[in-house]
């Protein structure tokens, strides 16, 4: 479902989004022949039904369908393929982000000091002049940086220096995204791959800056966490609009190419990648394409699997606690032969991929990653981050020898592929969710008789796909199965 | 003065308080000759003064001195010898402890997992039953277990194993501390030196969990943190009467006799241990006698103490972000040469130490000390935390070799000395101290315009004070001095 701030939306999308709603939060959905709307907490029939209204499929809600695919939240694509987000160009968003981090990290004196319970609250306010390179005109823009010291300390704890984050987002422009997914948000990532922005919306960022104090201490009790690795938030009031911005780490790689993409909650409703979706050149496929792709799940080695779902389960805890909902697991898929099969391909038709730029689709090659790699000593720590999760990786035969922090792994048709995962859009409180819950509500539901415990039926959820379904253990080899088994018999 | 519920006072007892509540905040007080009280922001005599009133010293403030002596706060010395502590037996409370930290330790399972930000403020409720020796009856106790797993995880951040804690405090009897200063508080001392319990208010038992977040964040950046290391807080509904005892670490050492012990807040405003004080066995003496007993101060090796000063730092920062007035820096000092002194001179007695049981009035004796820290494996992870304070023990002369943490120090007349040092009575917070401060300014004074900024101001000058006054650093030799001042010489 779209999260913009306003929804253009067909009759028959409320009944998926209604469909989605239900499935997010745990709830039963069955729709009868005249368009009336049962809700149950369980699927037994006997169970409570709520009442029941005819939903009502006014005028209003009949828009037409092309404008739902150029317009998704505040972001719009022109018919001159320009991309504006609240009426802004992006242009002008992507300078103002890049001159907000140069000024907010470089520009203010964040003393070096221990972090306090007040920092995590604190608002910084500054004026920049930003220029509008497609109009040739200079504005101010108000810059707002949220927890200057928090962030700093962040970036100091994953050994990110400042010059290096401003490097990062300064020296060369940033790519846009082409693919943003269903968010209605605009995406950057830098060009070495590191950082993504993200624009959210004001109850996130009011969220984010809520979630600050469980967040440091999940950090420094979880180091392996695969919650996003925050690194700034920023608020940039630009011709009277204000665009929210989230700096986090980047977990596909452009450099590398992620031959699948997934975006998994754990739920089989209406969690197929559409049509249109499926044709492009970079899908984000969903739960039930998985299924379908991998249907006997994807082969960890067993300290492996254990320590990623250790990791999941302690990040899961945290995101139930704070009462988040509608999270998913994002999963970048590199096939390790395949891409070996691809370059030699590749090499007889005369293409040196050395000197294509690094893209964010995914369409980046091995060549790349030595070379850049090697330039950067940022990368060093990077890899030391996934510790033993990676540890294996060298037993495994990788293309190049490289080191890249991605998961070793086997499809279970034998072939080595590199994972990239990381839990993303976490920004979502049951809190935030029961409002948008209300709007449906009360249309078609007016009992209050839904489950309050429903992150805890999310995370739930999450975690046993993740565990009986996404991932499994290299099977032992025959003489350990028959040993293990043996000490299941009874004396 | 004294923080109990009530106070005991006679007229001239209120001038006293009145000084130091306007020295602990920050602004002076003049009296009249007809009694009234003046009150300014600064020293300047020009400065606004405040509107006065006379004094009034009702009958009702009137009572008997020798009342004053024997209760204070809730603690109550009877004439018979015995204490209670809102007319309950300390026996009974000592019981209650010690059955109430086994339960609550041992008892319920505290599941081994991170902590979450809801963990600070979980309470877990149970029944306990306690004897009353004294009594000989037995009675049902409900004991409240405050943020049981956030405590488990600072026990376990100091390597304290929770059969070790059960342990110190359920095997042997605890010692009551004799000379609980001003408080009016009960405190007991675990037989092995270890932990300290003491009775807090309601208020203050509030406090204390609001901190725990801020706590866990100092104690992840500032290891070597003097603040008290918090391991329990406790409630106890005991004969209808709720005590609250937290549990910390005991700072004093009582296997090693402390020579001279001192509470020091910064302040020169009656801070003289009073005559009856002075004339204990083993006095609580404050600034001002520190100032007569060590009017060079005391030294520590450079290194040693620019870490004990920047401890001392971030430890203020984080006080002064809570709001938080009124503590002490609580020193003892164990005389090196003195005790050597003492020892030759008991052995030419004939009077064998080892014989004596510990005791928590600082009359412990070195000749114990290496055969209770060996047997002990605790002890080896209490000498790690104070790491780099202790590393230049080894350069100096120590009796016998013992390790302990205390810090290595000279006097003004060249006697080796060992320092002990916690900032302690950190719960009184600003708002706490603000309420007590409208009750005497409805007496006296009704502006408003006393500066807010008085946390502040406590920090600076406790910091000012230990910087200036207290710690100094031993004088360079005369080679580096020349040198030192060769670099003022502009060129």
């Amino acid at each position: 479902m779209a999260s913009g701030d306003y929804f253009h939306i067909e009759a028959g999308n409320i009944i998926d989004m209604l469909k989605n709603e239900c499935d997010t939060i745990g709830v039963y959905m069955d729709i009868g022949n005249t368009g009336e709307v049962y809700i149950s907490e369980n699927q037994n029939t006997n169970s409570k039904i709520a009442n029941l209204r005819p939903l009502l499929c006014s005028e209003e809600n009949t828009l037409r369908k092309i404008e739902t695919e150029r317009k998704l939240g505040h972001r719009r694509v022109h018919t001159d393929g320009g991309v504006t987000f609240k009426n802004i160009n992006t242009t002008v968003i992507m300078n103002s982000i890049q001159l907000g981090i140069q000024r907010s990290v470089e520009g203010s004196n964040v003393p070096d000091r221990d972090v306090l319970m007040d920092d995590f609250m604190t608002v910084e306010t500054a004026v920049i002049h930003a220029n509008d390179s497609t109009q040739n005109t200079a504005h101010k823009v108000m810059l707002k940086t949220y927890a200057p010291i928090a962030f700093q300390h962040f970036r100091d704890l994953f050994g990110i220096r400042s010059e290096h984050f401003v490097k990062s987002f300064c020296e060369v422009s940033l790519i846009e995204l082409p693919n943003p997914g269903a968010s209605g948000s605009v995406f950057y990532v830098t060009q070495n791959d590191e950082f993504i922005t993200k624009t959210i919306r004001h109850k996130e960022a009011e969220f984010l800056q809520k979630l600050l104090p469980g967040y440091y201490l999940n950090l420094n009790q979880n180091p392996q966490t695969l919650l996003p690795k925050f690194f700034g938030l920023y608020c940039y009031k630009c011709v009277s609009k204000n665009v929210r911005t989230v700096v986090m780490n980047n977990v596909l790689p452009s450099l590398i190419k992620v031959h699948q993409k997934y975006d998994l909650k754990g739920s089989t409703c209406n969690r197929k990648a559409s049509k249109t979706e499926s044709e492009k050149i970079s899908p984000t496929f969903k739960d039930l394409d998985y299924m379908n792709h991998h249907p006997e799940g994807i082969f960890l080695e067993e300290d492996v699997h254990r320590d990623l779902l250790n990791a999941i389960q302690r990040d899961c805890r945290v995101l139930e606690s704070f009462q988040i909902i509608d999270y998913s697991l994002l999963l970048g898929i590199h096939n390790v032969d395949q891409a070996k099969r691809e370059e030699i391909c590749t090499e007889h038709e005369g293409f040196n991929p050395k000197k294509e730029p690094p893209s964010a689709s995914g369409d980046g090659y091995l060549d790349n990653v030595e070379e850049i790699i090697s330039q950067d000593p940022d990368n060093q720590r990077k890899d030391e981050n996934v510790s033993s999760l990676t540890s294996h990786r060298e037993n495994l035969e990788l293309a190049k020898g490289y080191i890249f922090p991605g998961i070793p792994a086997r499809q279970a048709n034998g072939e080595n592929i590199l994972l990239f995962i990381g839990i993303i859009d976490i920004l979502q409180s049951y809190k935030l969710k029961k409002k948008l819950e209300h709007v449906w509500k009360s249309i078609v539901y007016d009992s209050d008789s839904v489950s309050v415990h429903n992150p805890r039926f999310y995370s739930q959820r999450f975690q046993d796909f993740i565990t009986k379904t996404v991932f499994k253990t290299t099977p032992l080899p025959p003489k350990a199965t028959k040993r293990k088994a043996l000490f299941r018999l009874k004396p």
